[in-house]
């Protein structure tokens, strides 16, 4: 059986990440979702095991403890972690994951299996950025400060990614996204086996 | 400006290449195709300027002694070449390039200009190439077994290729390789300097 792709998405806060995933995954039924652990309180609207983990710091220690991450990472003052588990069963059933974790987490799966399709999400401009944080009012005006310059520091990371998806318009970054996971399908390492197959008794 | 993006299309007669490249290029009006010179005879339909540039054989030769050609090769007994001016025009303007050249040409590309999206057509067996060209009827059967013995031939050069789009169902076929065209375009090294540019002032 073919190995599954790794699909790892990152961007900043207030990039429009979560909504591009979310409708990705409704686009693409044959990907999964890879559920984070994490230290923070849940969101409104936010389901336990199918958004996030929600686990207590001494959880998250034990499992950090126990080798049990394939990444981790503190964001924003909360841990974040992508248990090795999800990682596991999806290369054993050959399905896609798509991995939304931050740029640290992206280098430790880059660093520890090699593999994986890195793309970098965020709008066009610092002023797109600030206007949509301003715009989901959800932080306070020192906050999105903060959130604008951690902002600064994650896009340094941006030459370690594979695709830069420009979220300025969604369904132009949806379409962006879709494309390059059915590319990554495509790919001559994913379908030679089909074809060796397909015309071995010539 | 950026440079331009070429994508170059290979596959066996009989691969439904020539109705995909023309789907793709309906679907996606910023990307140009590339018109190759050509010795052999129009077929009922074929625009000359458009499908082909219908030359002779003279003519032909003249191109390739003033090193015209980006490469050329001889296929089923009649030689076809790319323009070098097509690749130059377009790289020039910035526009997206399709070529839809032989495993011959596609070497010659790939030496020279050390750039380009590589992409194979064709189905998924033997058996279904074998009925598309029997399907087609415009070979006799011993044509066919000489198409299809080259086809053997053509499949060996499959390593050399980036993308493989297999093509059983052309609507499936078509977003494949559209999805390569998008997400081509998605690259980190394509889209940087956007970024680099929208993030400079913060």
């Amino acid at each position: 059986m073919r190995e599954g792709n790794i699909f790892i998405v990152s961007g900043p806060s207030g990039g429009g990440k979560t909504t591009l995933v979310e409708r990705v995954l409704q686009d693409l039924n044959d990907l999964r979702f890879s559920v984070s652990c994490t230290t923070r309180k849940p969101r409104a609207g936010e389901v336990n095991g199918k958004d996030y983990i929600f686990v207590t710091e001494n959880e998250f220690k034990k499992m950090i403890d126990e080798d049990k991450f394939a990444e981790y990472a503190n964001v924003h003052g909360h841990m974040y972690g992508t248990p090795l588990a999800e990682l596991e069963s999806a290369a054993k059933s050959g399905v896609d994951l798509l991995l939304d974790i931050d740029v640290q987490g992206a280098r430790q799966i880059r660093q520890r299996f090699s593999r994986g399709v890195y793309c970098f999400v965020l709008p066009s401009s610092f002023e797109l950025l600030r206007a949509r944080l301003l715009e989901r009012g959800s932080e306070n005006r020192g906050e999105i400060e903060k959130r604008l310059s951690e902002a600064g520091k994650e896009i340094e990371d941006i030459d370690n990614y594979d695709y830069i998806i420009i979220n300025d318009e969604l369904d132009r970054a949806l379409e962006s996204l879709v494309s390059v996971i059915i590319s990554a399908r495509c790919r001559k390492e994913k379908s030679i086996g089909i074809i060796k197959k397909g015309y071995s008794s010539k």
